[in-house]
Formats: C-alpha cells, structure tokens, sequence
C-alpha cells in the first residue's frame, strides 16, 4: 500500500473515529524528497480520495496547485517539518475532549493510562497570543507556523489553545494513533478529576517505557482501521 | 441545487447531526419575495422533502395551506425575518448540551474555540415569562415571537430558558453551520468548567475576526453534509 | 395499525434510542378486555416480533403460555394496569441518564425543559426496601408490583431505587414519549447542575400547561419512530 | 453453537458495544483440558474469526504456534485459569468509564444498581508498582500475571491502575456480561457522584442476591449479542 494510500485512510478514520469533523487534516513528509510533503486539497477529511492529494514545499507552497485551493493552515505542517526532520506525519484536529484542557488555568494533559503515555513526554499549550494580538486565531503564514512548531519543540503533540491539537509522529500510523488516544486520555482525565481525590498519573519513567512499546503494537488499530475505512473501489 | 433543496438538506442534517430530534425546524427567505419564507408543514426533520416546504408570509400564515397542519411555533421565523431583513435563514431546536445555559443563574454561554466563534458577538438568553407568564412554553403567537425577536436583537443567536436555541445567518449554511458549533461550544465550554480554575475564552477582536474568516470556509461542513444527507433519488 | 404492531415498535424504538438495553419492557391493557394486558414474552426488546406478545390477566398470569417464558418483573405492569384504570400503556427501563437520580440524597428529577414538562407532575423514588429488606431487586411478585404502583400513585412515572424507572401514559405513545423524554431531561439536569449556579425548572403552571399541550404534538416523534423502527415485511 | 463460536462472538461483541477497542481480549477455557484454555492471536478484536483463535497451555505457550503473534499479555489469562479452577472465562479490556475508578485515591468502583451487583462482591485495584517498578505498565510475564491473578483473589473482577480491567466469569457470556456491565455502573457512579449529596449503593445482601438470579437472565443479552454479531456466513 501507498503512501498515498496510508493518507487517504488517516483522513477517513480520523473522521470516522470522531477526532475530526469537516475540519482537520493530515500531512506526511515525502518518501522521495524529505523538503516537500503531501496533504489533501481544502476538503473535508471524509470525502478525501487519493486524487485530492497535492505535493507542497517546506513553505508550504504547493508544486502543482492544479487549480485547487488549500488549507488556511497549511503552515502548521510545512514549518513543523522543517523544525524537526525526523518527524514524518502530522495531525491537526480539533477534538472535543481535547480543546478543553487548552482553555483552563489548572489541568494540564496528563498520561492517565498507558494507551496515551506519550502525553508523558510533555504536551505544551500554544497560545495564538504569544505571536500575534487579535489574530483570527488560524495559523495562516509561515511567523504563525513557526512559532507553532518552537512550542512544540522536541514534544510529541502541543495543545493550541482555544482552537485544538497537533499530533506528531514518525509514520503516519503513529501521528494518528497519537491523536486518536490524546482523545481517549482527555476524557479520561476528565472523569478521573471529576471523581475527586488525587488522581494517579502514569511515572515519567512508565510513560517513556509504554512509548517505546507502543511502537511495537500500534499496528494493531492501523490494521483495524484500515480493514474498515479503506475507499471501496 | 434550489433553494428549497438545501432547505430539505438542512432539516436532515441537523437531525443526523443530533442538533435536533423530531422536534425543532429551519427556514429560509423567498429568493424572489422577501416578504415571504419557506418552511416544512408540521412534520419530524429527518423525513422532510421537498414535496413538504410551504410558502408563510411574515405574519407566518402559509400562502396556501393544502390541506397541511403548520408547526405551532412558525411565529419565531416570521417575526425574526420582519425585524431583521439583512437575515436569511433561521434555525429552532432544543440541542441537549445547549439547553442548561439557558437554565443556570452563573454560566452564560461564551465562544470557546475558533469555530464557534460568533458566540462572541453575544447570544441573550430570553425567558418567556418576560412575554407571559404561566404559558406552556411555546412561541405559539406574533405577540411572543416578537418578544424573541427583540431580544434577539442584533445578535446570531439567542437562547430560550428551558427550551431551547435559534440561530439566524446571511444563508442556510451560515445558520445550520451556527446551530451546529453552539452544541459543539456548549460542550466544550461544560468540559472546561469542570475542569477547574479560569477557563480562557475567545477575544472580542478573535471572535469577530474569526467569523467574518468563517465566511470563507464554512461551505467545507455543508459540501460534507450535502454528499452525506441530501435525499438519494 | 394494529396495538400489536405499535406495541412491537414500541420495545424496537427505545432500544435503538437508547432507552433501554437488553433488559427492559412495555406493556399495553387490551382493547377488547379492560382486565388483560399485552406484553412480550421473556426476549430481549431489539428481537420482539409481533409472534412474541403474549396476553396477560392483571395479575400477571398468562391467558396461554404457549410453553414461553415471562419476565420475572411482570408484576409492575399487572399491578399498576389494577391501580390505575385509565393507564393504557407502562414501559419500565433502566436509562442511564435517569437511575444515578434514583440513587442519591440531593437531586430530585425536575422538569427543566419543556419536551419533559411531565416530570413536574410529580416523579416519586421508591426503594424496594420499603416493601422487603434483602431482596434481589426485582419486582417478582404481586406484593412487590402493588408496593411500587402505590409509590407511583397518580403521577406520570416513579424512579426505583438503584434499578430504573416506570413511565405510564394513556396510550403507547405517550408511554414511549415519557420514558424518552425523561431521559433526556435527566442528561440536561445532570449537566445543569454541573454548570455551577441556581438552576431554573419550569413552574409547576407552565409543566402542567405544556403536558396538555404535548398531547397534541407527540404524534410527531411517534411517525418518526414508526417510520424508522417497524419491522420490516 | 461450540466454543470457538462463543469466543468470536464475544470479541466482537465487545468491541461494538464500546467495552474495548482495538485492544482487550476474551479467553475460554479448554472444554477438554482443564489446562488449556484459547484466546485469539494478536489481532484486533473486530476482525476475529475461528481462524485465529489458538490453544495456549496455562504457562501462556502456544500449544501450536501456526506461525502467529500473540497477545504479549496473554498472562493475565493463564495465570488466572491456574489460580481459579472454577472460572472459565477472562475479559481483559480498557473501557473508558472504567478506567478512571482505577486511577483515583478516592473513589472506588461500587454497585449503583441491580445489572452491575457483581462489583458489590468486590473489585480490588492492582497496581502494577506492587510486583515491578519502573514497568512499561504490560502484563508481559508469569509474575507480573501471579501478582494480578493474587490481587484479584476470589472477586468477579480487578481493576489495573492506569490501564483497565479484567473480569472473569464461569462461562463466557457471564465475563462478557460483567465486562458490559461494569462499563454501565462506572457511568452510573460517575454521574451519581457528580450530582452530589450521597450514593446510595446497593447492600452486600441486595448484590449477592441478584448476583446469584442474574445466572437465570443473562442469557437475554447473550441471545441478542449473538443474534446481532456472529460472524455472517
């Protein structure tokens, strides 16, 4: 299977599994060329098909615009490629149990189970406000993006406040089963508060154990998901 | 496609949505007379078609009746669409996460995330008994409708204590778009709150830049919503 | 339509509304026999085909077993059918949304919005221990049904004690409406309640003025659900 | 309907009802030999069928590997089989209303209604720091299983801190029933807590009670499961 391929099916199951709606999308740095990466025309994710994949450079210009307009926030991705060469796919959604933690002075995203341990190695909360006063709140142009991406820093996904979350990885499976547990663990850690008492996070040091593990068994979902949400041709 | 297709759309959407149950209705401005609007005769949204859209004047009394029975409540179209002539569509419905802002002496419903920012430009909350007191809680008569309207005022939106919601917009899709991210926000904002500590909302100046950018991109849900929930031939 | 027919889609409609699960059941009191009721054999509600309703006296026994098997909780139906002679139709239910209101000391179910003005006719608690100490829960026997129909009374519905929920009405229907309504009215209080604040219900003129009302417009879901739910030829 | 029949069934069961996602397995044990008993091969649950269901000896070897992987916590199972003759059945799962009771100082999981009286005979919290500190949270060996398996002791089920649950039962529709229901009471108590005032649990006599008739009325589900699940030919 494609690469191509792998993309189309990220858009379908991230708006299948309800961690996008009609916003949202997903970008993987080219195998052939790691200055350019592929992401979808402007489109909502579920109708996304292997012909709405367009090719940009690292500034997010498009190779071949093909008449197609393209995503506001395009920049998010094309920066944070550049800012961190080993990272190979990217997600940007704004998932309803997520955005919550970015508006609150007091909860930050905290790895409650070992699904979503990679929270553990630090999810940081972007505020537009750090770069730009009375902003439309997207991230539009390269200063926006870059600045996006230095908040992010070495972490695995960053919280934007009052507007959602990206999710970082070193293959497209990875970055999408980061978005699809940072989901999972904010509702989790939702109810967990709401319980009252203390609440028991996982040790740095379990959270950076299950990360490695995870590598070993994320497969298991990507099969799955791409068994259900793969185009019928 | 006619506007009175997109008008059928829009009922289906909001009951797939979950924005509406079998309660709740949308309507939109005659095109060649807008002294006139469209609306479904008195019938659950998810089965709407075209052959059940009938024309009201604003006094909301259909131009010609066919025999049909008219939901109690056209008086909230007739009257929005009289004081606000700049408005093209109006949608009623009683969306769950929406309904306890209007029932609370502490939290009123503010713009928490980017998509929903038309929340900032302010949604009054309006109590029937403002109007009548001991009524059974419908905008059955011009005399109520009037009364909603002028709270309604200005603004894109206005709750209704006990009740509900309506949200008007420059077009269909501008106000289904609306009454579908009020739900979003109203759960967002009902996630933060529990959380704890301040919760950090959207600008005056964010808010209103981003709805006037929304105008740009909210034909993405509404091409989603119409390849998912136009009726199949 | 026939009452069987209405009966059958009655179980289909709230188990895929998510009123109830595998458990639960709805009875309605004969046409022909004011001293008999119908009601399905022992089957879970999704399965229930016309060929599964059985004939009850008001005592719960069966007019012709047809070697089937019964719900052991028959009783609550037999005894209010005897309690209340102009109750048509009871579902009895273990909602979600409504049983954490049977289980604590401060929260009341009310009635806060209008689809679910019923509520503010009364809904009492009943615990079964105030008819037997130590028992399994169920309702398994003509003392324990007249004990719960007593506690009902002439409300519209009584909350059981860390079990479920029985709503009555004068036809199937209004039976159904209730049990769905009040889940959803407990899902907005729990919710309102959460928001922090004093809580506005509605006034016990406007619940009893809209209950009349509802009479009139409950017909709306009940097309709605025939249309989606009756089994098909 | 034979065993391996059974078992596929209640992966997929699981998995549509929410309990577990693409994680979470089912075990049964041998009808023939009492020390072995079979589990799928790692794959996730949805796509199971008799073709990947294997025999492991109670050491959690493969009694014929046919080349496949296999769930690294296969341990839970065996070394639960070995501690519990008379249990026949094991569901390890990460449903998320359940997860969070695990992961707190304060509330522990207890029986809020009828359906869920199993959690009234005890669900003890094993954390994994009790057998290995420094872990990456996975029961990936014999001592790691012991300790769980020593932890859950003589109860229907053990939550594990941060990471889920395990239920067990003398057959596989009553695992399955616990695993379904422990989900349901998790989110009854959750939202009972969050109305405030104080729970009202059912009593040791009213759990054990209705634990014992439920063995008479679990097959109500079990016949819908199997009627809505299996595997279409």
């Amino acid at each position: 299977m494609s690469l191509v391929e792998d993309l189309v099916i990220s858009y379908r199951t991230l708006a299948e599994e309800g961690v996008i709606d009609a916003y949202g999308h997903v970008s993987v740095r080219s195998e052939t060329n790691p200055n350019r990466y592929l992401m979808a025309r402007q489109i909502a994710p579920e109708l996304v098909t292997e012909d709405d994949i367009l090719e940009f450079d690292l500034d997010s210009n498009p190779i071949d615009p093909k008449g197609r307009k393209f995503y506001n926030e395009r920049y998010i991705h094309g920066e944070i490629f550049k800012a961190r060469p080993e990272i190979v796919a990217v997600v940007h959604n704004h998932a309803p149990a997520v955005v919550p933690f970015s508006c609150t002075t007091r909860s930050p995203l905290k790895p409650i189970y070992h699904m979503s341990a990679f929270i553990g190695l630090g999810v940081p909360n972007w505020d537009i406000r750090e770069a730009e006063k009375g902003s439309d709140m997207l991230v539009r142009n390269p200063h926006l993006g870059r600045s996006l991406a230095k908040k992010l820093a070495k972490h695995p996904a960053v919280l934007m406040r009052g507007h959602g979350f990206c999710a970082v990885g070193g293959s497209i499976p990875e970055a999408v089963f980061r978005a699809y547990y940072a989901q999972l663990n904010a509702d989790l850690q939702q109810r967990a508060i709401a319980l009252g008492g203390r609440v028991t996070y996982l040790e740095d040091e379990e959270a950076r154990l299950y990360d490695e593990t995870n590598r070993g068994v994320m497969g298991r979902p990507w099969s799955l998901w791409k068994a259900k949400f793969a185009p019928k041709e």
